[in-house]
């Protein structure tokens, strides 16, 4: 079990990364010093029944709730927010009260952000169930639900109390969802350390397979990496920019396909660092070598174009859905562009015009 | 002008404080180089249409939108932060840009909120135009709307980027208006400061009557206080519970009433310190002098017991609301009392039961 100390600003929190540590979570707690008279767990609905019930009979305090969360984008909305505080409010929670979130990146979102604003905010334990939250969302203290204008557009600034990520509960994930995770692993390499890169290029089988030792190191390295970054900038006003490598590409193609189950977040991130590479590669940005290193490993991970998701058709929506993006200041669409592996810059702006025309030149046949 | 620095973990900001200074809000924008590409000014429906005019062609940007709000605490809800986040989205505001609040507490309660949590958060300037606003909810960050639970349940920590009280906003306040925001300065002298306490003693009416020199120094030696005390406690783990006193009762009394217009958050605040007195003196927490000081005080606002408000029916529904408070950690009723004018202590926990008695004995007759 290895403990990775989170220092922000507004709160300083530990993660728990090990494997089969769920169970020891009311020593975990104990340890941590979290005390509360009252708990909510919000739990993914496809987490086993027994499961579930052995987690919530390890958790001692006075009164426990169980809320079952059907973990989908389309549930991710203030009614459902709405929702789960009336159940707070009904059972009196106060702010000295426990929420802990056992499930995704939906669930951690909505739990986090519901967390962020009862009472101005009670306490909060993360129990993040896939790879993708295990390595992001959980990390950082970014909060939020949808609406029709996007994803992620209403939420807040607010750290957990306590992260558990247990490597255990990736087991019954089914490959897509590994891969999913596994891009964002793969970014932080890009961001910020190419030694990490080197390591998953050369051992992507066994961690795709999560053979235990690797994917544990893979997870903890890239936690180093996002740790490093929201330590210097919570609130993301420039080096957490970096962050967003390949989400501004990746966000338009999930919202243009309309979240459809076709392209899972983790894919549209693949798809956003292939687009965000060739612009980079375009533009000249990047040396060669590192970019055929970057287009090699997307090769193995059978990431090459879009033609399969899209059509020329589809690219003004594309590009209309860069521009509503939440880390534009303006017009002008901001891109994250690579230098080399293990550097990006964060301070592109792009005219629509121009993006267009790489897409329609480079991505979409 | 006066400026006051506000110093927080989170944002370090500027309080302005002066006598027709909203005129130069173009000026001190600049100042204070907030910068920003697109403006939403939300501003209460009664200030009168061509000062709104006036003060929104000071605004220097690109994109100028005005919402008129209708400040009833009715209208403090999700739906309404729902309606106006639409407005924001439609008209595509990036986290750089700012939402300006001219208005009260309502307004300004439900403008931070909405700018905490639009993408996470963008710029937010307050010109509270009530006194109360001005001493209080300006300052600090709480952040809030109601649900059918209770006032302020849901909401966030969000400090502003500016603040601008000017002093002849209050020319048109009605007394009984003036009277709700004197409350909360008396509040703040009583925590923490006696020579405060006998400067308002000394010049109530003068105070009252809006008089330059005495209104400003009133507001800003109440604004120091808070500032104190929040710079301390941002988040209310301990030291800002203190800025409650009087409000246990107080929000309990406005919750009965079902927050009519017969009874007032200054004057629910004022009730709420009469029975803190009276708690503290039936206990011998406070000395007979100072607490003659500020019964005599209370007479003079005109705030003496509770029999025009409530009978004894009534005393039930109070409690229960004391119960669900806020700042409640269990069952008890977290109270603060008074030692003596300038201390109080914030860490008592009463039965519903005593507390019950004491209104029964000595506020209800």
């Amino acid at each position: 079990m290895k403990i990775l100390k989170i220092n922000t600003k507004s709160k300083n929190y530990n993660i728990y990364i090990g494997h089969n540590i769920v169970n020891q979570i009311n020593k975990i707690i104990k340890k941590e010093k979290i005390n509360f008279n009252k708990s909510l767990l919000i739990v993914d609905k496809n987490i086993p029944k027994n499961f579930i019930n052995k987690i919530n009979a390890k958790i001692k305090c006075k009164k426990k709730l169980v809320f079952l969360f059907n973990s989908y984008e389309k549930n991710k909305n203030l009614t459902y927010i709405n929702f789960i505080l009336e159940k707070l409010f009904k059972n009196n929670f106060s702010r000295n009260d426990l929420i802990i979130c056992l499930g995704g990146g939906i669930a951690g979102d909505v739990s986090a952000f519901l967390a962020s604003i009862y009472k101005r905010g009670l306490k909060f334990i993360n129990i993040p169930s896939t790879l993708l939250s295990q390595v992001d969302s959980s990390i950082g203290g970014k909060t939020g639900v949808n609406n029709k204008f996007g994803k992620n557009l209403i939420g807040s600034f607010y750290q957990p109390d306590l992260v558990i990520s247990d490597t255990k509960l990736l087991e019954s994930l089914p490959k897509r969802e590994v891969v999913c995770g596994y891009a964002e692993i793969f970014k932080h390499s890009l961001i910020k350390n190419k030694k990490l890169f080197l390591f998953l290029d050369k051992n992507l089988k066994n961690i795709l397979k999560l053979k235990k030792k690797y994917i544990e190191k893979a997870i903890l390295e890239s936690c180093k990496i996002k740790k490093q970054i929201i330590e210097k900038d919570e609130k993301e006003k420039n080096l957490r920019k970096s962050l967003n490598l390949g989400h501004t590409f990746g966000h338009a193609y999930e919202a243009t396909l309309n979240y459809s189950k076709k392209l899972n977040h983790g894919e549209a991130v693949l798809y956003g660092i292939l687009s965000a590479a060739k612009f980079s590669n375009k533009l000249n940005f990047i040396n060669k070598k590192d970019y055929q290193l970057i287009m090699s490993h997307l090769t193995k991970l059978g990431f090459v174009n879009l033609n399969k998701l899209f059509k020329k058709k589809d690219i003004n929506k594309i590009i209309r859905f860069m521009q509503i993006d939440k880390k534009n200041n303006s017009k002008k669409i901001n891109l994250i562009t690579l230098n080399k592996i293990g550097r990006v810059n964060i301070l592109n702006q792009f005219d629509a015009k121009k993006v267009k025309k790489f897409i329609n030149s480079e991505l979409i046949k």
